[in-house]
């Protein structure tokens, strides 16, 4: 049995108090996952931006809204785990100034710098990994296996979840398995409880090598 | 018994494939007001972006995503109703150019060059407007009240409900009902029910003059 923690959903990154940059993501993997980790005997703790689907009785839920309130809570609770599977699509931009009003139109465009957020997973991965291991999303339009074996390496991760954009907000997703030498684990399509139970098996090998 | 439009929700506006500016806007008020509608013997047609809430089963709706999509569907429908409440909170900056892959992160901040959305209930009584009635909606962090009559008087409303940003994605609200000359119809605070019952009873006496 592993203690296992799983970040799920967006995160918001506000330009004023009203508006902000996001993505559609649900947090149905992140669900999937949990349910799949539970019922293989698992203790499981979900950090998640808001969404509008439950989460398994059973699990510790953290709710989240930005991507910095999320880093800190995996930071926190990271170091108590085994293992981090990073299944949310934080918002990884965000603006350089945030105004405390409303931005009021003028006619004119808005000149907006956006910054890069901390990377949640490669922070976590590089700050606090001792015993655990980490399992990565990547989601890309382009160059998918390619540049998820990159961010595999960048991130610190010991397993890699390779999708592409139609798995946000949907109900199945298509995805690559990919082990920390870059061979293929796995290719699963399916619905996202088939894809969470593939994940979950692979990542089984981890929890009992570093477990 | 009039057939009214309402707009609900918040709309999206995409950087790229994944990203996206919105605000929280739940639909709540937008359905709040279907429902008070339909219990006056109302016909309603309901415009809404993403949201998580249903709406009533008695009323029509329209699910779009973008601020044009919701511009197109309220200009098609508008000719054919008889009045227009403005409930959604549209995204209103959109980025100059959008990507079609998704912005690949390179460590160096991203400059958006975003502009202003058409504006939909403005555009839909300055091009459509024959005998309907339009109740529009401000939502202001500063000199609310101010703010709402400017607007009023610019988007060619025949009343405007001025709220602050607490009104988003809460079960209540608390609003001022303007009329067109600038007096304060009703200063109303509780749910959106309550709010929505307020919006209504002084929709009816628009609704008796101009049909």
């Amino acid at each position: 049995m592993a203690n296992i923690l799983i970040t799920s959903g967006p995160t918001r990154q506000y330009l004023d108090p009203v508006r902000y940059l996001t993505n559609a993501s649900s947090g149905r993997m992140g669900q999937a996952l949990a349910e799949a980790a539970l019922e293989a005997g698992h203790d499981v703790t979900v950090v998640t931006g808001p969404v509008s689907i439950d989460y398994p009785a059973a699990a510790t839920v953290i709710a989240v809204d930005t991507t910095d309130e999320m880093l800190n809570a995996v930071l926190e609770l990271f170091p108590a785990c085994d293992g981090l599977i990073g299944a949310a699509a934080p918002c990884d931009y965000m603006p350089h100034r945030i105004s405390t009003e409303k931005l009021a139109k003028d006619g004119q465009p808005l000149e907006l710098e956006l910054i890069e957020t901390a990377d949640i997973v490669a922070t976590a991965a590089a700050t606090k990994k001792k015993h655990q291991w980490v399992v990565g999303f990547a989601l890309e339009t382009e160059d998918r296996r390619f540049r998820a074996i990159v961010k595999m390496q960048r991130k610190c991760c010991d397993m890699m979840v390779s999708n592409g954009p139609a798995a946000i907000n949907s109900l199945t997703n298509d995805v690559e398995i990919l082990a920390s030498d870059g061979t293929t684990l796995a290719h699963v399509t399916g619905s996202k409880q088939v894809v969470a139970a593939a994940i979950l098996k692979a990542t089984q090998l981890l929890i009992r090598t570093k477990s």
